[in-house]
């Protein structure tokens, strides 16, 4: 077998069969093809797309090229829920003891985030004592018993993804949904995943900006969870502008827990349930998708999901009495409100920028190595479709910093206010079930 | 400027500006853009093509990465050839006595072939005493005073198109209208060349196996060549069976002299004299291609391109009575017929096949390294067309090895023989001159 009849293939357009395709991800792993035929390969199938059968042996062959984390030891279906990323995402944090609290075991490894703000462990770290470096035995005796735990990053997960993906990023090839779609089902299947909840971002702040596109990708993950036998579902949401109002990894803390409680914000909530829902049915914990909705609403209105979190927050460390009195979670020193210079409706919130403006405070990582400040960041006030009056605050920042000058015009920047209604956005596009 | 953004505008479908293709050659030729990288905007070219102005730039800029060869104290316009390869190819060997015959300079620069038979080199060689090592000064004196020379190929001539073919070659990307245009253009133009006569070979021996293909690569270099400023005119010509009767080094020679005397074979000598009109054109020496014609076939006829020949020949230490009595060229010790199997008309004769036969015999070279028989090789006679009797020999086998078994099944299998009548294919499929 050599990859040059396997570039030549694709590039005719031809179906290739497994053989070829675990033969280019091991010998790609291992070295033995170089990186410009790779690149080929990868340009002819952005053009020539995949099969849905392609799909799912990429994805399994990128699975097979390293570790995998057995979970086996963990009674019950164990649901993973990946996000295709975006400004302000909370869920997370909301629901792992969410979903947990109705018996559906959260088995979470979690990295730390480059971007806006940092991962859930960073955010979960703003919790004094809280920590995830725990040994797998505890990792599964904790999920076992609390039914949540979150576990850093170990072990040689998905190696061929990560040089694919190093590749992909200087070659113009990332855009690519057969691709996209094995990459993240890949690392979701190789961490020990049963089933997979996936929230497919879409709108100005999403890597997705088109709806059909974002539909189209959803559908290629489904179809492959689908072929290799882990039960996929999908939701598509907005990401028009940043979802919930706190952007910053404390600040996202208390509003998770503000969630928990049933005080959050409308859209974060909303969006909460309806992944959760798909969470609970996966793991056989409701026979559907309203079945599952109502009982996690009984289970933020009568306060098993807070308490729930208390668990979680205690078993690895943490100081549990911030749940119950968020201010000793980290503190900026300033806050300043910004103030509507007009009156009128708010048209837009391009959420990328309130994220640049996050990372401006400090909030997130600019590289691996970059030092964040837990306790920065932005709560807005006011969302798309809100009327506001001239001098009302649009949002207060929380820094550490005197000069507040850039940040504020960045922000100013990201915010359309115009005359006249605006409808809000839609927030869950579509719900795909298979 | 970024190589990452070049592919994705092109892969995007957008063309690129000269600075973007200066940008990339120039880079990519000292080694700062990666292998991965070029990879990757080729295969985007395979699918999204490139305008007539790119082509026109990446050739140029080819042309730019290394030396060029000037040519400017030899007076008038100086005509190059270049076929795009074939089996049992002589055309150089006829047509640069020939033209020079009729005024036309010809300072031909030349290598040692890869293939089925050397290079032009290769075949002068055969002649006792002949040299190319020769100075500049002594090949441009020698052209003035003369009209024809050869020397060895020397300097670092278009070093990109040496790097992206080879890369081409390992990533499935070398069948690419543009890319193989601007690679054969960018050669041609280094080497000195006002204007430019291009033999696109067309049938199942030659690289473009469908006629469309090969008129589409013909239009593209004459494209570029009117573009960057060098006249240009094309023929597509036939190689679906071998072009003459003689492969092998010292038997096309000897069938050069052959043709140079007029008692050629009628398909090689058509073509020659088919390619040497456009020479003789595009060089000012005659109004329109019939009166070129008509003073090559004079030249044919009345021994001026004969004695042109041994001029040549002996201006560069070759034995010009070689000429006269083509017995003095290396002959191999045995010659041996084929006979036919069954009597009918030969209905097809697998360029490709032949020319590997001629391999086995020691004719031409595997790698760069080896060793070539000069004396070796097949000569035809019977041709596609030809009625033929059971017993009569199809070819006479010219070797230096007693065991010719498996020379011999491969030479049958490489001749089809049928009942009825069978056509002779087409010679010339079309002439382009702009």
């Amino acid at each position: 077998m050599r990859m040059y009849d396997i570039i030549e293939k694709k590039r005719d357009g031809q179906e290739l069969t497994e053989q070829e395709i675990e033969f280019f991800i091991d010998k790609y792993t291992s070295g033995e093809i170089p990186d410009y035929q790779v690149s080929a390969l990868m340009m002819a199938i952005y053009f020539q797309d995949m099969t849905e059968k392609e799909r799912a042996t990429l994805t399994t062959a990128i699975v097979q090229s390293g570790d995998q984390i057995d979970l086996s030891q963990i009674e019950g279906i164990k649901v993973d829920k990946h996000s295709t990323g975006g400004v302000g995402d909370t869920t997370t944090l909301i629901l792992a003891p969410l979903v947990a609290s109705v018996g559906v075991p959260v088995a979470k490894m979690s990295g730390r985030g480059l971007g806006h703000t940092g991962g859930t462990i960073d955010k979960l770290e703003s919790v004094p004592g809280f920590h995830v470096e725990i040994s797998s035995d505890e990792f599964i005796d904790l999920v076992n018993k609390n039914k949540v735990a979150v576990i850093g990053q170990s072990g040689n997960l998905t190696p061929a993804d990560k040089k694919l993906y190093s590749l992909r990023d200087v070659t113009a090839t990332v855009n690519s949904i057969p691709l996209i779609a094995s990459s993240i089902m890949s690392k979701k299947i190789a961490a020990g995943a049963d089933a997979i909840v996936l929230d497919v971002k879409t709108g100005a702040g999403a890597f997705m900006k088109d709806l059909n596109e974002a539909k189209e990708l959803a559908n290629a993950m489904v179809s492959i969870g689908s072929l290799v036998g882990r039960k996929t579902m999908a939701v598509i949401s907005d990401m028009s502008q940043p979802l919930g109002n706190a952007i910053g990894n404390a600040l996202e803390v208390k509003e998770a827990i503000d969630t928990l409680q049933g005080n959050g914000p409308k859209d974060l909530t909303e969006l909460c349930l309806t992944l959760g829902s798909q969470m609970v049915v996966l793991a056989n914990k409701a026979n559907d998708l309203e079945a599952a909705r109502v009982k996690l609403e009984e289970s933020l209105q009568n306060g098993k999901a807070f308490e729930q979190f208390k668990i979680f927050l205690r078993s690895q460390g943490g100081d549990d009495k911030v749940a119950d009195d968020p201010s000793l979670l980290p503190k900026a020193s300033i806050q300043k409100e910004l103030p509507a210079k007009t009156s009128g409706t708010v048209s837009s919130i391009i959420a990328d920028q309130i994220g640049t403006a996050a990372m401006m405070l400090g909030a997130g990582r600019a590289t691996k190595e970059s030092q964040i400040d837990l306790s920065v960041g932005v709560v807005l006030h006011k969302k798309v479709g809100d009327v506001v009056e001239q001098g009302e605050s649009l949002l207060t920042i929380h820094a550490n910093q005197e000069d507040l000058e850039a940040v504020s015009e960045k922000l100013y920047d990201s915010i359309e206010i115009v005359d006249g209604n605006v409808e809000a956005p839609v927030l869950i596009n579509d719900i795909i079930t298979e």
